[in-house]
């Protein structure tokens, strides 16, 4: 098989316009804003991730000579010149770039990304921002109300094998972790993002043996001090017993079926009667916000919970409905505004600035969605952040790590009542005079024509 | 950032226990079965994908130099022998796999891949193995329902910018196509996979233009047999009609928003009477099966579907609950049948067939999982393949025209009463009479204990 291409992994439409722009000699700048349209199901708030992927992309870009040798054979392209082919051929992102930074709380119609560029270089992007931003932002999310629920207690994310597909669960470990995560299974996340990595055993470990204690005992052997047993392999209590026979030093016993609240009570007791009062449990089989809530309204004393399925795929929310809008464009030094109508999916026209009104203590109070170019609001900070000016990066990108903190400190400033798992309040956010009357004002125009 | 890593994508505890069979002188041939365990909601048959990025990483899969440093710096494998990173550092996959062809129809707990390896090969390949089968898998079944709710009419995806990033796009635009979509928008899967790739063009083409017509024909001007106008980026009736100052050469005309089974007869009566007869309708926007077959049933002129999120997503079921157990072992000779008793997820020993009953004119009645070594039921075929030997192909892999060609005529075979969208009967699968009495037996050895 050949191998994968970066220039090619977007929508065929971005390039026939890209031909069809390059052909009717159009390159003037042009300004794109992604924003999501509405909040998905059971969602107060959403988590901005993705971005550091995103520019990597933009830095990265270059079509290679296979690649246009691909699209030179297409039969769509057989008009298109061989000046559109130079030109792709020296394509660079020259663009500049303002976005919210990862780990801040969004929400719907708010732009977290805004790329200002030659309209050809704006419009070849499309796809692959929206991909990684629609995707990490989704995952980090689910991230964050889980870890919420579990106040406190420890949240690993499990879920490779539920992913779509091992890259998949790559950037799904990172959103977790950037959603507040302590940690992942998969190796890769570790390998590249220095994510901390977890591990027990699986059911086949104690299958292998013919006695569980025997499985557990070679366990031990090998990881003397950080091992984990699965316990419910046959029975749960007679697992949770024969963990004892090995004593303290066995750092922890993960149950992943049945009743957890009284499994886990019953088993905290066998392994406190043993002494084994350091050894954590750990639950896991199909767990989400809602169940670990419940599980700690019952009082299940479970000091880690494994989250795999829901978190990895954000599974009552697959993915965020992130679009990618021309908002304006400069023609022979002109600004045109624009919009766009269509029923329900209409937009508003200018560059724009979200602004995020904060109490005395730093609690948000609400959100005005302004243009770019107003004075700040009284008490107020800004979320989009210039990144990149003439394709170029103008700041140091986070940490993984900052990220989280962001994330975090984002969470604890939103006030509980936006938080709730069910029955939310709506966050409120605005827009200011100034973008409603342009939007009226092109509107007007727009109906001239 | 490093390369990515193919022998690191996998969860941490597929490692360990490879180090804890490694460090207690296991590695005795193990046979292990993926199954899913439960239909998902809203889905009464499944089409198996995956397998052929599944074998690719069976036979590529090595532990490189730089994998082995990273590993052996985990505190985890702080225990483990040098011995042990000598094996990995010369680990090939050398076991026998069986599969279902990808495109074959399955249904809850048959087993749709079975592996048997010495148990640490087996062991290390679980998560991605299960990863690309439920990914795959789940869009490709997603597909089936939608392409035929289209009753012939054609689907493209178009899900690109929703999937779980561009490799999840890639492989989700396989996954589509096999399941009967005509082909996608995802450039780089046409030149991956040679899928046919589609494009129209974006709103903002049209918004670049003061004047949509200007916009048109300036399309026109570069795609003189391709061109499909979006034509709902103000007024999609004005669009139409402003479509029609182009004439018969406008290939299509795509609609995304608004009530789409009014508009496409609208908009079908102002081409027809302009004598665009030949211009195809194409509808988007957030279809699934339900709404497609809700515009079909209302008469709508739609010639053409594009699907993304609901499809690229899988978003009501947005994987598969696939999982790979342990059936048997053969230790020193002997054969030792593995189950599982964890309420809920327990499991049946022994490596398995399914059988797949028809009638004479070939429709599937009923499936039977046996024992591997039972004789053939009457009337029926076996589902699993042999496809590698001792880490070889056995087997030419069918291409994806192949695989696209036998999941229809499977979903051709499948009585209607199977494939309703709604309340569809559920396909009888049972379980053979020494199936059942061998894990009776099981239980009641290991009760013994």
């Amino acid at each position: 098989m050949r191998e994968r291409s970066y220039a090619l992994a977007t929508d065929l439409y971005e390039l026939t316009m890209a031909a069809a722009y390059f052909e009717n000699q159009m390159n003037h700048p042009a300004t794109f804003e992604v924003f999501v349209r509405w909040m998905p199901p059971n969602r107060s708030y959403l988590v901005a991730a993705g971005l550091a992927q995103v520019i990597e992309y933009l830095l990265e870009l270059r079509f290679s000579y296979r690649d246009l040798e691909f699209l030179r054979r297409l039969p769509v392209f057989r008009h298109a010149s061989d000046a559109f082919f130079d030109y792709l051929s020296e394509f660079r992102f020259r663009g500049d770039v303002w976005a919210m930074p990862e780990g801040t709380i969004f929400f719907p119609n708010e732009p977290i990304l805004r790329i200002t560029a030659p309209i050809i270089e704006a419009q070849i992007l499309e796809t692959y921002v929206l991909a990684y931003l629609n995707f990490e932002s989704a995952i980090a999310s689910k991230a964050a109300r889980i870890v919420d629920a579990a106040r406190g207690r420890a949240i690993i994310e499990f879920g490779a094998r539920r992913a779509h597909g091992m890259e998949a669960a790559l950037y799904a470990a990172r959103a977790a972790y950037i959603g507040g995560c302590i940690g992942t299974s998969n190796v890769e996340a570790g390998y590249l993002f220095g994510i901390p990595i977890y591990g027990t055993a699986a059911h086949s470990w104690n299958m292998a043996f013919p006695d569980e204690l025997d499985a557990f005992r070679a366990y031990l052997r090998v990881f003397p001090e950080t091992t984990i047993l699965l316990i419910d392999t046959y029975d749960t209590l007679q697992g949770a017993r024969k963990a004892t026979a090995l004593g303290p030093v066995v750092r922890g016993v993960r149950l992943d079926s049945g009743d957890l609240a009284t499994l886990s009570k019953q088993v905290r007791a066998i392994l406190d009667e043993a002494g084994m009062t350091e050894t954590k449990i750990i639950a896991s089989g199909d767990l989400d916000e809602y169940k670990i809530a419940e599980l700690l309204e019952h009082g299940a004393p479970i000091d880690i919970f494994g989250v795999g399925t829901q978190l990895s795929t954000s599974y009552d929310a697959p993915t965020l409905g992130g679009v990618y809008k021309l908002v304006e464009e400069e023609v022979d030094g002109r600004i045109l505004y624009k919009i766009k109508l269509s029923t329900e999916k209409a937009t508003y026209p200018g560059r724009k600035q979200v602004w995020r009104r904060t109490d005395a203590e730093g609690c948000f109070l609400s959100d005005v969605i302004a243009l770019a170019d107003e004075p700040p609001p009284p008490d107020a900070f800004p979320l989009l952040e210039e990144i990149m000016r003439g394709g170029r990066l103008v700041t140091s990108l986070p940490t993984l790590e900052e990220i989280r903190e962001r994330a975090a400190e984002n969470v604890r400033r939103l006030p509980e009542a936006y938080r709730r798992l069910k029955g939310a309040a709506e966050y409120p956010v605005s827009r200011s005079e100034r973008l409603e009357e342009l939007r009226q004002q092109v509107i007007t125009e727009l109906q001239g024509v």
